[in-house]
């Protein structure tokens, strides 16, 4: 055990390291690192005499909260799995993630979907939650010596969406949240006063990796149940917030709220945005900030998997991978595929996942060859920098070449003239599929127009050899319905079709 | 293998990633990255064909050099272990050393000492050596797939002095020099723009460990020979150089050097020390620098466990753990002390070393109770942070209490009459032993008045009972000779001693 380092070992640490520190802030709530340990030594003991023992499941179903931190933290003491659901989902869809997570333990907020599905094990989150902590007797008890839970245990799970079915959770072990946190410590140049508010949903990697990366490095997390852009000033301003949970419309609606400079926000080291938010905040030089916080990811690297922070100059707008990984652009055989060309994005690291909960054959199928599939397709630019280029949802077959409709796509998609495309693959005789691009327009061009425009950034081969134009492109979520287009335009014959 | 990522792994990214970017200037040689994994995969094939399989040794017996680096990618290709050693050491040192690693394959620069021991498979640095390399073959020869190499192999051996017998070879695995190399990357504030100079010994830890974190975020690694004022001051104006093996006295000299100013070291961002040297170089804000470099480390647990520059007005010197290790200070049986108690510095986490090459025995003392014991003591300070006391050498046994000589002998030392001071132990009837100092006095100060001033530092149980004075102490190295003290002044009783 003496390499393990488990979330749990962290905060034994910090209690230790950091007795005067501010581990969490929530409303009336301020606990120190000690206050913080000893409570979760409180909360694992009372899980554990729940029966929550190493790989059982323990769900949040509410929003953000100190309870969140204490669960996975507990979880981690026992070597059990924590996931924070998202709690806004239907009542069908919170009942398949009860189902398909099977918890031993739930702790949720009222609402009316989870209320269809309360059973009589679950703990209501605020006083009978306390009441369950307090009753988790004291530090020594029940719980058993965290020496023995390995930092390699999958310890928090996030729901991610599916293309192609239902969601499934993507399971993360303390080593791989730790050196996604680290990587996120370079990038963004994290020091021990860093104070981070969780205003984004910390169901979601993008808020919870840096909740944690703050955790990590021993700062402070100041935790709000949801966005709300003057309660983002006024904590920002009283807690002397280094850094929230803000991009694009959220960072105008701060800046907004702030109008009439009521709130002092110059604790705020982040992003260049417009001149009013610039005058507000003070603009950090780190590379996350300086590169406008661009790269790749997805919950199944940890987070992100590259940093445009790590590329000054890059071409390719994803940057270059984080100090604890590797990347390789792979092709449908395994192999690699050549710079310049397109494949998908395939990783190995140390911030990797563990593959996703009670899916044995999906996972098989992401890490063949050795490499996580990460389902979406890359380029490696000149200057060695890695292009996202969309996700592969499907291959088209055309001779003996592979075409990834996301490519072609983008391609149509930079002529002037087109509002939006989609590419499907139709049965030819000759070449078993070729390319039929369903194209809506917003000016003027002929179908020769867009193949020449394409044939200018892609191989030849991957050119439309059909244009048809409509009003619109059928979705499923901000993605092509391909099944509707394939049923509208005659696509079929797609490899590994029957 | 998904979650391993050997220095070889990085490397083959760094290829992909940095195809513009150099990865080692050495005098005439300069590498790019690409360049340099193809040297290393030809490398490897060379040493595979002399019989460097997994888990065997190269050894390398020379001055800085890119072979360095070549040979310890080479190795991390193969799953073998590199070690770069003291060139400097007597010929018998060096009989012990390539005694007891039994190396594969040597890799020397004439010197006398090491003549002496040159048998027919040794390969001389320079020609030879590019002989041997060049007939590595092309790439997808000889050498297994790097992806069956796991990073928690051991990759480098790093031979430390033992204060008790002879030295033995600290194993560092890819994942704990990659563990290491982040939190140095957090510390320091590294990008990938870094240029390290290596003029400092690349056998030593803390050459190597800024040279690998340089590596690890895709910098440039520039070599040289061995300290010299001028050529430090010509090769940072050459290469623009960012950081070098620099402190205290040598920084003086690189100052006295360029007094003239003819060299431009404004490359250079690194820690202030004086007026002119502050005027010559760019003074850094990194919490490394800003913290003067401080901090408690060891070659066993990857060059630094703990950091100054993350303990901002820290009480403690030492500052306060890496964000991906725990430390913990634990008395004889294993039990933690008390904050404000000295106990040995112990510690678990991802930049541990793998134990010592072929010392089974000393290996499992050395991680007793599932820790890492460093053989120093150290203490908790009322804010958390850490003071190193010194080495734990021995220990004394008076009543039940334990009492580390150190840490009397520290307190002895903060009188303003006291020039030295060691601490032993005497049989004693009572109390099986009692406390014995043997002191050299600079000034005026009776036995009494130094056990009083103790007393004000130390617990009543640890002050001494008899004072000797003498004219100086016995030094074994930079340490109290305790064998020779104990013959001269009636030492002995002491735990586990029969």
């Amino acid at each position: 055990m003496i390499h393990s380092l488990t979330l749990s070992d962290l905060l034994a640490e910090h209690a230790r390291s950091r007795p005067g520190g501010t581990a969490v802030v929530d409303g009336d709530v301020r606990l120190g690192y000690p206050e913080l340990d000893a409570r979760v030594t409180r909360l694992a003991g009372a899980l554990a005499r729940r029966g929550v023992t190493a790989g059982e499941r323990v769900l949040w179903l509410g929003r953000n909260s100190h309870a969140v931190l204490e669960l996975l933290f507990a979880c981690s003491r026992l070597g059990a799995v924590f996931c924070p659901a998202n709690w806004r989902q239907s009542a069908g869809e919170l009942a398949f993630v009860v189902d398909d997570l099977a918890p031993k333990v739930v702790v949720w907020e009222k609402s009316a979907a989870a209320e269809t599905l309360a059973g009589p094990g679950w703990v209501p989150a605020g006083t009978a939650y306390e009441d369950l902590l307090a009753g988790g007797g004291p530090p020594g008890g029940v719980q058993p010596d965290p020496a023995e839970v390995d930092d390699s245990a999958p310890v928090l799970a996030l729901y991610t969406a599916a293309f192609d079915g239902r969601p499934r959770a993507a399971l993360l072990s303390s080593a791989a949240l730790l050196a996604h946190g680290a990587s996120l410590l370079v990038v963004r140049q994290m020091e021990p006063d860093f104070i981070f508010l969780s205003n984004g949903p910390l169901y979601h990697v993008g808020t919870m990796m840096f909740c944690l990366a703050t955790f990590q490095i021993g700062g402070t997390n100041v935790i709000t149940p949801a966005f709300d852009a003057t309660e983002v000033c006024r904590l920002v301003e009283a807690e002397r917030v280094t850094q929230a949970f803000l991009f694009g419309p959220m960072i105008d609606a701060v800046t907004a709220a702030n109008a009439d400079g009521a709130y002092d926000l110059s604790s705020l080291r982040f992003v260049a945005h417009s001149p009013e938010w610039d005058a507000m905040i003070t603009v950090d030089d780190s590379p996350w900030c300086r590169s406008k916080m661009g790269g790749y990811g997805q919950t199944e690297v940890g987070g992100m998997l590259t940093f445009l922070g790590l590329a000054p100059g890059a071409i390719g707008f994803a940057g270059r991978p984080s100090p604890l990984v590797q990347v390789r652009l792979l092709a449908a055989d395994g192999s690699e595929v050549a710079q310049g060309e397109v494949g998908e994005i395939c990783a190995r690291g140390k911030s990797l996942f563990s593959g996703y909960f009670n899916r044995p054959a999906l996972n098989a199928a992401k890490s063949a060859f050795g490499w996580h599939h990460t389902g979406d397709l890359g380029r490696r630019e000149p200057d060695g920098t890695i292009t996202f280029i969309g996700p592969l949802l499907r291959m088209i077959k055309s001779g003996n070449e592979n075409i990834y409709p996301a490519e072609v796509e983008r391609a149509l998609k930079s002529h002037p003239a087109v509002q939006d495309a989609a590419v499907i693959g139709v049965p030819d005789e000759r070449w078993h599929q070729s390319v039929k691009a369903v194209v809506v327009r917003s000016g003027d061009a002929t179908a020769d127009e867009l193949i020449a425009h394409v044939l200018g950034q892609v191989a030849s081969y991957k050119k439309p050899r059909q244009v048809v134009f409509t009003d619109s492109i059928p979705k499923q979520g901000h993605l092509p319905d391909y099944d509707l287009l394939d049923a509208a335009h005659g696509g079929g014959g797609y490899p590994g079709a029957t």
